[in-house]
């Protein structure tokens, strides 16, 4: 199985995003993780997809996702080309004993600890997904309460522009 | 208007986020942003919606959003009691005119240059929506070329949590 990111540049009417989970569900693709956001153009946004599959599949996906009604364009990132990036907020237990090593973890994945009580502290990591992971891995034995994870977002990287 | 920040808890069945997509259509709510990503569960997934409107919207929405099929749990997150996290991938034209000022806003915002090439620079940004857009507006005069935003997430602080 390969992992692949789909950049989808949407109108911003209402029923697109809709129209594009739908085709996921129906046809019971399995994606990773769905993010929707504004553009440098209002009129405009920016859906980003990553899933897992072979090449066909992946490429049926596209030519389907090029039919719907109010998608612009659709575009495999490719994982040398692209820029790719994940934020999470990460809640967990705050005693004695796992103090020091939520501290030192954090500080090496650059992780910032935005809320801190006497039983739990809520951690921002930033980076690319894989990193993300790596980083859920170290805090599993140390007693995560929550996850709020916001999905990919990727770019191309020098003057590759999806529009 | 106000604004609301609403998390989801939802289990990871195909179909539940075209059930939460089509609800905003079908009524014509207006969202700012909807992000969806896995949680501390496997079996569950989290959706943070942000979304405008008054309160009396804010809780039919809630209401509806609680009857849908595979939907555990939705909360409102209060401003006084969330933390709240966006991030943007943005990519400007780099020249020699417009260097200067971009470096100087990327290190007041703490954002990371994370491509640079002879034409363009592509910037990572994190925190608080208000604060992206912040940067968005810095960033306007200097040539933006493309946006790619993640959408909030959000947690409770302290020990608050969703399910």
């Amino acid at each position: 199985m390969n992992r692949y990111v789909l950049s989808v540049y949407v109108e911003n009417k209402y029923g697109v995003l809709t129209r594009v989970a739908s085709l996921f569900m129906r046809r019971g693709y399995n994606i990773d993780s769905l993010t929707v956001g504004e553009t440098e153009n209002p009129e405009f946004s920016r859906i980003t997809i990553t899933l897992r599959g072979d090449d066909y599949t992946c490429e049926q996906i596209i030519n389907q996702l090029k039919k719907l009604h109010n998608v612009k364009k659709v575009k495999l990132l490719s994982d040398e080309t692209k820029v790719e990036r994940e934020l999470m907020l990460i809640k967990i237990k705050n005693s004695s004993e796992n103090r020091n090593d939520i501290m030192a973890a954090a500080e090496v994945f650059r992780a910032k600890i935005i809320d801190y009580s006497t039983d739990y502290m809520c951690i921002e990591v930033t980076g690319e997904p894989s990193k993300i992971n790596a980083f859920i891995d170290v805090m599993q034995p140390l007693g995560i309460v929550e996850i709020c994870r916001t999905g990919a977002v990727a770019l191309e990287r020098g003057s590759e522009i999806l529009v």
